[in-house]
């Protein structure tokens, strides 16, 4: 998507094959592409998080091994490369899966053939991310397509954390269809949740919607019940981390609130999300483990000083402990539908 | 309360009759007591919220009233301090409420007696408010004892906001029932909302229970659904800016989405307040208009930055709008209860 108006993806290789993402961990405040030189760069990147979303991870790793057959394409090198980069984010199943994959095939063709081999499938997989969002994107933006037919209205759409682009190698999940939307003339407007406490929405989705010029307003997560009440939402649109076989969402910490909400209100609520997060396991959203992360991250917020400087500064008293828990589980009887590649799914096994 | 384990109030006065307050703007992150020593001081402090919260706010104007009549006893001179005093804040009901009522008083006594009998109605003013905040904290708290008698366990209570002894002269709206049950031995946690966008829970709440050796934990305000959708959560009390004789709740932005929720997970949902703020003439919380603030609420926090200075950081990318809705209307049928200094009522008018 567009950056400053110049066709962006979160990873990409130019004319001379060197690989280049852009450092999301300086989002909004500065605009840094990085080069992924080495192995050890991939891991980094992944590691500190300058790349995150599972899609982009994934295929973060993919671009890792092609850096790491570049520097050895012994198999035993090769082998010990995937472990490494599957040791950066060892909850992330998008990554095993991708690093497994490639692997395999790498192994199966002689050495001198194993780095291009390597650059393909890196490119494959990312092309398959986007083809995946694009068609997220077509089914999901009928339906803001259709509200709009009905209303004559800007169709309001409220979004919680960052499902964008950045999440993925373009286009996003719970934005795709956002973008889709725009691109066919619908007039809309998105209201992005902060999404405390790692502010996805006011550092990547509004930074994201600013640069593709959409019209959107960033709100503290407390507001989004109050819009709704008074007829300032005509749907939710969010993404998911997992999702069970039967329709339970496992999704950024937050998203529950926003779900019952909507229910209350008779507003649709809609889960964007490629299928392979679908978990074919669990029959029961409230059996998935919730992370627990760093207190930290909610005493301290990053934030841009008066002198410019990107600092993290305290928020909270010294000596007061806080609770961190990660993602939340919506139950499948609040989301009206599961917006996939593969077209809109009720979020109900039986359907 | 206690503040580093002295007892303290939000405004008093000293042995020399100096009038003394907390500058809140501080906190939690420096604790600095600040002498009112003129008319203009004590306009200064309403204005940039050193004291805020209704109650505070009106007490405090009846001080100014008190050093108005200290610098002039005519006629003249003190209507206009009233004047001045009431236009701090306009859409402050009890401020106005406070100031008209000691004018009217002080007007009735020859010019010598006055300085005298402001201080007095100034004393009397703060007195009443910390017995009627005393009385909600002797009923709210039987509602937690009952919880401890039937569960045996620290009974975990969620707050949103700051309806504590900081908003009033002494123990709080929302917090006077967890501080006498303290006081009666009952254990128990309380969740702590941070409360964005200005972070009176992780700002104010969370310093009164630590000062107050109360065990409590700050979380972001996306995480109540999930605590209480896991047996986390017991009971969820909160303060009331206005109520309607109906029992419909106009709080801080966030109150709703956490009333549904507890709804929906049958979680009691309490509302403590003093009387003098319920709305007699308005029979729908509908119908309460709602403060829009400056979004620059939203796009800068304040904290303190690593060489610990405190600064307003920016958290948002330059160029974004924000929407800052001050407050949200919680409809009666999520209340289970109005916790009063004149007892529990059902938030119903026929009961």
């Amino acid at each position: 998507m567009l950056v400053e108006n110049k066709k962006y993806k979160t990873i990409w290789s130019d004319k001379s094959k060197k690989i280049k993402i852009i450092d999301q961990t300086r989002l909004p405040f500065e605009f840094i592409e990085v080069e992924l030189k080495t192995l050890n760069c991939s891991i980094k990147a992944i590691f500190e998080m300058q790349v995150r979303g599972a899609p982009l991870i994934g295929v973060t790793a993919a671009f890792g091994i092609f850096l790491a057959v570049k520097e050895s394409s012994l198999n035993k090198d090769i082998i010990n490369a995937g472990k490494k980069l599957i040791a950066t984010r060892p909850t992330a199943i998008n990554l095993k899966w991708a690093v497994d994959k490639i692997i395999k095939k790498l192994l199966l063709v002689p050495d001198a053939k194993r780095e291009e081999l390597a650059f393909h499938l890196a490119h494959e997989l990312a092309g398959e991310d986007e083809n995946i969002n694009e068609q997220i994107g077509n089914f999901g933006s009928k339906i803001i397509e259709k509200i709009f037919h009905k209303t004559k209205k800007p169709v309001n759409i409220l979004t919680h954390c960052n499902a964008g682009w950045l999440a993925t190698v373009d286009w996003g999940t719970a934005t795709s269809p956002i973008y889709k939307a725009r691109n066919n003339n619908i007039p809309l407007h998105v209201w992005v949740d902060e999404t405390r406490p790692r502010n996805q929405g006011s550092f990547l989705t509004s930074w994201e919607l600013k640069n593709e010029n959409i019209d959107h307003t960033i709100i503290a997560d407390n507001t989004g019940g109050h819009l709704m009440q008074n007829g300032l939402v005509d749907i939710v649109i969010t993404g998911s981390d997992r999702t069970t076989y039967t329709g339970d969402v496992c999704n950024k910490i937050g998203t529950y609130l926003k779900a019952i909400a909507a229910k209350e209100n008779k507003i649709p609520f809609y889960v964007a999300l490629p299928s392979s997060t679908i978990d074919w396991k669990n029959p029961k959203g409230s059996k998935i483990a919730i992370e627990k992360r760093d207190q930290n991250e909610i005493h301290y917020i990053r934030g841009l000083s008066s002198n410019g400087s990107l600092e993290n500064f305290r928020v909270t008293p010294n000596g007061t402990k806080a609770a961190n828990f990660a993602f939340d589980v919506t139950p499948s009887k609040y989301i009206t539908g599961l917006i996939t590649e593969f077209g809109i799914f009720d979020s109900n096994e039986n359907s």
